[in-house]
């Protein structure tokens, strides 16, 4: 067969063209970089130029004759593909032309197709018969400076705090015991708190530094040493300590807050009852005040009564206990008491009976344990009482007259804590992505040939679309998280109801998020990941109970999606509702207008890349389901089913609008940290991992986008593959991905990820 | 406001209609069966028909004026509602017309409209104000019964065997340090082969009953006892002992069986490398042919090239170790030889080192660890040469030439394992559904008022629909698996390839179905499925591995799919795969011609529940994933791409491919099952669990089917509530269902199920 000689100008294309054609994705957006590059590059013939534009035809492609001549043409040049090149397929294509012809200059125009459509070498390396010099990453990006972004202006705290944790006292262990490992666990608490860490959060007064957000970021650090540890910190220094902050005054500030800062007062947290998990109000110890002694009577009513699953039970030497408060035979609603538990011997105190929750499938380094009060006495004065106060008279009076009102402002101060949880459950997400992506980076596997080496893990179009949107995600619930800190701790923002919405929704989808990520992690690197050295089985058993603690996830929705209904100012009575009713209505249709059928069926790139169609894709659903969910609950309440039946109904409902709402929230606020992002360079990769993040989302619920028409069957299509396309794209990027997350090298122990 | 007052006749029917209209489904099919009641009952006057017709325009629905006039009515009749009732709503209507007129007698066309229309007291039981008598159960079904039609033709041997299990040796028990668990578990397996069942799939001459059928459902049932002994008896009886029985000759039977059987010799299968997890081919390990002492020489090459994760590793005396057999310089590919590890003291032999693998997530009773060889040398007579020899005369010889087709032999001797852990997987996740069912029956959570009783778990819409279609699905793969497992151990189809593929699917998705429902139980039961004493947490641990181990999940689906390509006859290459084409692009628009707008958006009741409809879905989405996946990678090979390289390409769809193919088996199997059941009643329950099934599959890959115009909007949204409604409907049965799964009380442990 005679080869055909194509001219310099020409040539230059094919290696472009053969691997844009080879691709699923040639899409009229690509042809149309490609026809203005061409357009633009004075260094072609009109003739050229004539050529080249009739081998762009999308209805038209090349015959298959030419491709082979393509391919026949590269392959006989001998040129060997360098991945490392900075643009390898511009440099490759220019070495291609001299081998055949004399000069063969670097052409900008080509480097700007390269670019503009993402081309990698994971593309095309396997398309031309040639040798390929491989590469596992590429060096465009520096962990450390992505570390920087994320970090932002915690960069101090948490780089401090990364090097105290390099203490052999939190070298990583296996530890099979549970009295063993809690001993372990106490004495890492006890260092942490000698060296200010528990404080952290407190006023200076009480040897901290006021600083809940700088604290927040040391907890999701804490992950990186051990489970465990973090919850018992969490417990100590943020449930027990933080409500005497959060719910004592100055009392009890003085007397016990310096002491639980620095682990010398060791406390827990009495919440949870085990007949009623999920349902605070219900819980049935009472706190009973006794007049002739000035004093509380704290009692369990019932065997199924006692408090459940306190973290810290068997080391702690006193209680924030909740209970109804009856005052002068009424009951004031729930209220919290620091009940003493044990004397300085360890003994327990009488009328207290604690037992030991047992080993569970995680956090074996936390004592759980179940606690009966048997008519146990204790002072007036030990009523935590900023929302609530017996007076010196023996009555009980409160700022907050309302009691539903009150009962939540005190919940309300368990919003810090769901954060944190959040965070915890994203630093494990993290920690088991980083294992999972570096071992990807060194384990291969099959080829077509056992000649050969085999590919990585991570050159698997299916591992890419496994890892990938969960490394983005966690770019973006950790700006997610760090926002929603800032405005929790913002004193000028008293009115928290707004936040308690939003923590509660996300809390529930990253914590999930962490858990389907760990899995994912795990099943990643097969029975490695299962291997306790590995870290990622610890990960998985103590995260799985994220999604239960601090809120169950789907009561914390619900409670998400019941706040953006009262964000409209529903109260469920007709005269309202409608008026809400037609609020919303009036808002979709607003929206709507938007979505037509070319809308719905537009697939260009720089349409699907758009965050402004993130934007309204989300809002769209969050409001659409806001109205629906409306709809419904008004059109029960119109037939007489009572409320809260109603509400029953439409549980599934709630849920969706719960996560709706709160992936948009994420989406939102992730995007705006990007936009203050100052170098382009870095944007456009955050950026990038956002839209990522954005499609993902869309696509997971593409049959909800679909049943409403919002996107047509060929959009759905398209963001499919725009998924995998960007998933690919990241590829080269994602060891600097993983290590952005910037976990410090001693905390990365897995042999597999080394 | 004046009372209205309604005949008898319209009366009868008000709970009726009023609990019609408060439901979000009333489609054209629920009213048909209304209206035809209504122009049977011949206790109506023509005027009563025509008021009674004129309340079922569904674009015309009663007034809410009216709505509360029945409303009204009912509440004050003041009749109490029994749930417990054979035909609440129609025993409940009677008494209502009692209480205002004379006469009351029961009524055969409402109870046709109650049981038709699947109507259950937890649709309604809050709609009126009156009092109710919840009952948590239906007493329709009888567990018993139900246990007998899943057990089948094996019910002797699992009674025989659940029986068996209740000796002490079995009980529960937390086991935390290794060492003691192991010992643990290999006393229960030497009980078992003691007492016959670990020979049971061997012949008689060797201790067996050749019951391999009967020895997959006892290896089920072993998961209820602990996962840890399933799996060390799976290796010992199913890997070790299986593959002398399989891959030997009468020398290795006779000379091993017996003892391994017994348990008197311990083995373990050694497949799996360090650094070849899933790429049996790919093995480092050689076994060389040494003509001069007419013996083999097992080596470990590279310190990398270790057998991996071997479960009885410390414990065993001997193995079947896969290597690649040269014999006079040539390597004939992947063969297993028996190598002796240990001598009597139980000393390691000359060559050989082994190390523990340590703690894992889950299975710690297992003692996996790695195996080096080097240059261990063992007798001819000790390579298994059932499919490949070394002649006297020291030449190698295999009936089977293509060695290909050698290994995958060799290979396919896996699957009946591979049917076992699907099964366990199946058991663990039955178990986690017994224990999560019976709490969500006991365990009451909030309701509108602290004042009364709190709901059952299990009366959430949520809670129905998290559990209950994974109850139908257990029925589901039941059947199939026990179909596969017939159709495996069938000598007259001596053809395993095709059982090969369908059970490489199977076992991928029952194994995540496994991993999925088990941490959905964790979640159901909150923090007290978190606790080690009620089992979930060791369910979770154990059957994690189950996705990776025997094939990776994502390797299988693979395999499955390129099955299901090959089904076609495809070599590819252009001729035969233009012929495979032709011939699937036939079959589809056959398919399609089905498929029009009246199709895809056809809501009604009995379409909806028509296994036709199933099996056309699930077969039109398997036809057509195999169409465009044979189209995409025709189009890569005529572009050049290696074919190797055109399969990763299309890897992900791949993946969707077999997910597909599996759903599509399972179903149709199991609908074969139902069939056979002869009583009604029986029959009934069990189809309506595969609806169940069936559409929770369509409406999990809903965005699939609303991208191909499959179904339109309105359908996927009937499909959505359908399988709400469906889940409602079963609420009565749930307990019965899970009860029906058989498992014994010994082993139903967990405090929260009791």
């Amino acid at each position: 067969m005679e080869k055909k000689i194509y001219t310099p100008g020409i040539l230059q294309y094919i290696p472009f063209f053969y691997v844009i054609w080879s691709d699923d994705l040639v899409s009229a957006s690509e042809v149309n970089v490609v026809e203005r590059a061409i357009e633009k590059d004075t260094s072609l013939s009109d003739m050229e130029k004539v050529l080249l534009n009739s081998w762009l035809q999308v209805k038209n492609p090349p015959k298959n004759e030419e491709f082979k001549n393509w391919k026949q043409t590269i392959s006989n040049s001998g040129i060997k593909l360098l991945e490392g090149e900075t643009y390898p397929l511009t440099t490759f294509s220019q070495k291609v032309v001299c081998h055949y012809h004399e000069t063969c200059p670097f052409n900008e125009h080509l480097k700007n197709i390269e670019v503009n459509l993402g081309i990698q070498p994971n593309h095309y390396n396997h398309l031309f018969e040639v040798e390929v010099e491989h590469i596992a990453s590429a060096n465009t990006y520096v962990a450390e400076e992505l570390s920087v972004i994320l970090k932002g202006k915690h960069a101090q705290v948490i780089d401090r705090f990364q090097e105290f944790i390099q203490h052999s006292l939190f070298d990583w262990d296996v530890h099979r015991q549970k009295e063993d490992f809690r001993e372990v666990v106490l004495e890492q608490v006890k260092f942490l708190a000698e060296n200010g860490y528990g404080a952290m959060a407190y006023p200076s007064a009480y040897g901290g530094t006021g600083d809940m957000e700088g604290y927040a970021t040391i907890f999701e650090n804490l992950m990186y040493v051990d489970g465990s540890l973090t919850i018992k910190f969490g417990v100590q220094f943020g449930l027990f300590g933080g409500s005497i902050q959060k719910l004592g005054t100055k009392y009890h500030h003085d007397t016990y807050l310096t002491d639980a800062g620095k682990a010398t007062l060791l406390g827990c947290f009495a919440m949870t009852e085990t007949g009623h998990g999920s349902n605070v109000r219900g819980i049935k110890t009472t706190a009973t005040y006794r007049k002739e002694d000035d004093s509380l009577i704290i009692n369990t009513p019932g065997e199924n009564d006692n408090k459940e699953y306190i973290g810290n039970a068997l080391h702690s030497k006193i209680a924030s206990v909740f209970a109804q408060l009856i005052v002068d035979g009424k009951n004031e609603g729930v209220h919290a008491i620091l009940v003493p538990l044990r004397n300085e011997k360890h003994e327990l105190l009488p009328g207290i009976r604690i037992e030991d929750n047992g080993y569970k499938l995680g956090l074996n380094g936390v004592d759980n344990g179940k606690i009966w009060f048997n008519q146990v006495k204790v002072p007036r004065e030990n009523l935590l009482n900023k929302y609530g106060k017996i007076t010196d008279d023996g009555v009980y009076y409160s700022e907050i007259e309302n009691p539903n009102k009150r009962f939540f402002t005190m919940l309300g101060t368990l919003v810090g804590g769901r954060i944190c949880v959040a965070r915890a459950g994203l630093g494990g997400a993290k920690m088991a992505l980083t294992i999972a992506v570096k071992h990807a980076l060194k384990r291969r596997q099959f080829n077509d040939s056992i000649k050969i080496q085999e590919d990585l893990l991570m050159d698997y179009p299916t591992h890419q679309l496994r890892l990938t949107p969960l490394v983005a995600s966690a770019y973006v619930y950790n700006a997610t998280l760090d926002k929603m800190m800032e405005i929790y701790c913002d004193e000028s923002q008293p009115d928290k109801r707004k936040v308690e919405t939003q923590v509660a929704g996300l809390k529930s989808i990253i914590t999930w998020y962490a858990n389907t990520t760990i899995q994912e992690c795990r099943e990643a690197c097969g029975g490695k990941g299962y291997l306790l050295e590995n870290r990622i089985a610890d990960l998985k058993g103590d995260v799985d109970i994220f999604t239960t603690f601090e809120g169950d996830n789907n009561v914390l929705l619900q409670l998400a999606a019941k706040g953006v209904l009262s964000d409209f100012k529903s109260e469920f009575n007709s005269a309202g509702f409608s008026s809400v009713l037609k609020l919303l209505s009036q808002q979709l249709s607003d929206k709507l207008a938007t979505v037509n059928p070319i809308y719905s069926n537009k697939v260009d790139t720089e349409h699907l890349y758009n965050p402004k169609f993130h934007k309204h894709a989300f809002d769209y659903r969050t409001r659409r389901l806001t109205y629906t969910l409306a709809m419904r609950i008004r059109d029960y309440i119109k037939k007489g089913v009572p409320s809260y039946q109603a509400f029953l109904k439409v549980q599934t409902h709630l849920l969706a609008l719960g996560k709706a709402y709160s992936i948009e929230l994420a989406y939102n606020t992730y995007l705006q940290f990007t936009e203050n992002i100052q170098d382009e360079k870095h944007r456009a990769l955050f950026q990038k991992l956002g839209t990522l993040f954005a499609l993902y989302e869309i696509r997971k619920d593409a049959s909800w986008y679909l049943e409403q028409g919002y996107i047509g069957g060929t959009k759905s299509k398209a963001i499919r593959q725009r998924v995998e396309r960007l998933c690919t794209e990241l590829r080269p990027h994602i060891h600097v991905l993983v290590d952005g997350f910037g976990i410090p090298d001693n905390c990365l122990t897995a042999p597999i990820a080394n």
